[in-house]
């Protein structure tokens, strides 16, 4: 069973229109997940918008964001079944969010097995 | 409001162990939700299994699958709030799956207003 974690940012500071900066949030809360980077790419919207995606060693990390509503959307997708301890406050912390919600999805994997 | 299509697919042909096929579903795929490809990666994971992900204009498309079991985890994330009809049909089809699971996730992009 993989576990899938969504997390949903609302009141986003400043660093979610800013590329550079997400992509140091990013690799702290991989860091922090315990998993590491395999390839990576960002991309810029016009006029605004950012998208970071990280190939990770469990599956996926990424990120959309929507300035313009100081919002962004984060997955941590991955392949071993358990979430992280205090991960909802990390990513608080790193995106300057005033509010988190997180979900959690299952992904079976290895279905009958 | 935006739409997160996660597609879970059981009984995957050999497809799922070639990046350059699947790079083919995917491209597929997208222009069958009416999207388009902004950025994309391929990661093939030793000894076995394939990540492919595509920034598109919507948002994102992100495979991972797992041979060694049959298994393919596609997610659709939309900016947009329609889900494409037959996208479970098509999935199916393109990744020579026996069985899809679909859900559909609900992601609050512009919160409160």
């Amino acid at each position: 069973m993989a576990k899938q974690l969504i997390a949903d940012l609302h009141g986003c500071g400043e660093i979610i229109d800013d590329p550079e900066r997400i992509r140091e949030a990013a690799h702290t809360a991989i860091k922090y997940v315990g998993a590491e980077i395999v390839e990576e790419c960002i991309h810029e919207f016009s006029p605004i918008g950012v998208t970071y995606f990280a190939v990770i060693t469990t599956s996926h990390f990424s990120v959309h964001t929507w300035p313009e509503y100081g919002y962004a959307a984060i997955d941590i997708f991955s392949c071993t079944d358990t979430v992280v301890e205090g991960i909802a406050e990390k990513l608080k912390e790193l995106f300057e969010a005033k509010e988190v919600t997180l979900r959690t999805i299952e992904r079976e994997i290895n279905k009958g097995e």
